[in-house]
């Protein structure tokens, strides 16, 4: 069963994890509460997974849509954003004049594979998030889920957003390893590229229903990430657990 | 078996743990490894429980004792002790030729109760780490020892040690809650006052054995802290849980 690893992977002792669009499926969890949303304001939106709030949400951990406004915390961010869509949406509807809607966003849903794959990869590896959302976000999310993480990191504990090489390099001083022992997983070849740069390991993952549609997402596996993975099982198998 | 809680109780939503002494039997674990090690330089400390390491050692989560000089990393300060204990003991032992010695410190052991508390807690409120040890010793040991936190915070994050209120404000905050919604667990009583002053809950709890002799530690129930638990699985009850 076990694979015989390269050099650079035997060298791995810490996985980090993007979590929105590569552990959760957020955009179809949004664009659920969306459409539940949408039916109370009579403002539904059109087609299941391409939802107004989901679409107009910035990439939480493709990062590149992120300045510097959004470096408190990406909560607000998105809270902001939903609040002028809420206000948007009930003027439509003709509830202006109701007051303000508290929304209530159900914690987004892990991918199938996501928890059975990251407890097999937790007897192997230091499994962490690193994430741009935010700590209590992350958290509150895990705990909802039941994700086994060892320790929850987020950009916001390093004032810098992914892809700067601050959060990756951040993430492996703060787990006192060296960038070449953590190895970056992500969905987003943008997020893994960035790792790679600052010196740390890069496994993909293809998530072809990030989207909703697989046409529209890059799921071609490249020779230059240390793994190619279909899941995280698979991503455990290639790594020898 | 559902208590009545205080309103003050009933707003409380995370726990924030000390780890060293609380959680963990730091000094009884080191005090085991320096008698192992004392038996291979033949410079045996006297009595299980107070070997010369620990009892240099600073307290890891009492911190009083921390100066400005630990601010970036207590890994290292302790390093720094353990080193000089080492090149002392090596010399004693005439083997001061030989080389650096490789120390070889087990994780410390939860106390017995520990685990079985913290999954009894962890169903009513989030619980964290809140010690003035790093990030990577805290997640390591966590991993090690199966502690099933919700997220891993340290003093480290927030660039001061416990006493100091921004490290109780600085968890709560990256939790996205209220000081009064943070109630602080430990066995030390300098610990939950700082917390309290900073606006937090207190609960304390008893760890007889800490410094081996029960009568070297100050195990009074006090009125003024929100529990008084014999250990965690007390609390819990205490807590309704």
């Amino acid at each position: 069963m076990t694979k015989k690893l390269t050099p650079a992977l035997r060298a791995v002792k810490a996985l980090t994890f993007d979590v929105f669009g590569t552990v959760v499926d957020w955009r179809g969890s949004i664009a659920r509460e969306g459409l539940k949303l949408g039916k109370e304001l009579a403002c539904a939106p059109t087609g299941p997974r391409s939802p107004m709030l989901a679409r107009r949400l910035p990439a939480g951990d493709a990062g590149s849509a992120l300045g510097p406004a959004t470096l408190t915390n990406i909560d607000s961010l998105h809270r902001r954003i939903l609040d002028r869509i809420l206000d948007e949406s009930a003027s439509h509807a003709g509830r202006g004049a109701e007051g303000p809607l508290e929304p209530r966003l159900a914690p987004p849903r892990p991918w199938p594979d996501a928890l059975r794959g990251l407890k097999r990869l937790k007897k192997g590896y230091l499994v962490t998030t690193l994430s741009n959302g935010n700590v209590s976000l992350l958290t509150n999310m895990a705990k909802h889920a039941g994700l086994p993480w060892d320790c929850v990191l987020s950009a916001e504990l390093f004032h810098h957003y992914k892809p700067d090489p601050e959060a990756y390099l951040g993430a492996a001083a703060m787990l006192g390893l060296k960038p070449h022992e953590v190895m970056m997983v992500a969905a987003h070849k943008s997020d893994l590229r960035a790792a790679q740069a600052a010196g740390l390991r890069a496994a993909f993952v293809q998530r072809p229903l990030e989207f909703g549609d697989p046409a529209k997402k890059d799921l071609k596996p490249e020779k230059t990430f240390d793994v190619n993975a279909k899941d995280f099982i698979d991503l455990a198998s290639k790594l020898g657990l």
